[in-house]
């Protein structure tokens, strides 16, 4: 991996690195579903977000945009309209990271079936329906 | 994004769709730095493991490699030696999800300083600081 060479300083491995503490709050269900979301879809507003991300409660929806709006990856808009209208889009920051994303999503819905057949093996080999 | 021409049948946003639920169990931090060492640093031990991922404990190093070796991306093989040494290792499906992640952890890295310095302005901002 390349990765040194980029920034020797960084180290996502390193508990006590920055790079490694941004790498955990954003390597996160929520905020890469967000993320695909906001570039595939543009800019949303909170109901059009939770309709995109199914199965995201009010609350998790409320802080993951906030943690992602804190990190520089979305923006969030207040229109002065009545009442006023409040919409989510990505900044280019968050563009370049979820470009990033996109094939990991790729790869998931091109290997499901693949690790769902591994799954049921292991749980026959096993002897067990969870893991 | 080019996801429905690619599989359409698989979903990542669909909460009830099986590439959802896989997603969600592989964007974990835990699950993707795993993958990352393995790909960089290739077969390990349990204790090699615990040593490259800093910070996490035996019990989530145990869960997760449990989960990546249920979803056939690990493989996790006993020597039968006094003592039995074990060790884990990337299947081929493995590094392929692997080498997805590498970019994202390279993005990190090349811009951990951006994503800092947008918090300290956020919580300048918001008079907080956490958010």
């Amino acid at each position: 991996m390349a990765t040194e060479q980029q920034h020797p300083d960084y180290d996502v491995f390193a508990a006590f690195c920055p790079s490694r503490n941004v790498f955990a709050e954003l390597a996160d269900k929520w905020s890469l579903l967000l993320l695909l979301s906001l570039h595939k879809l543009g800019e949303q507003r909170f109901s059009e977000l939770q309709r995109s991300v199914v199965g995201v409660s009010r609350k998790m929806l409320t802080q993951t945009l906030r943690g992602l709006e804190r990190d520089g990856l979305v923006r969030r808009t207040v229109h002065p309209e009545t009442p006023p209208r409040v919409v989510y889009d990505l900044l280019p920051l968050g563009h370049s990271l979820a470009e990033r994303v996109v094939p990991i999503a790729h790869w998931v819905e091109e290997n499901s079936d693949s690790v769902l057949e591994a799954r049921t093996e292991f749980d026959a080999a096993h002897g067990a329906a969870c893991a």
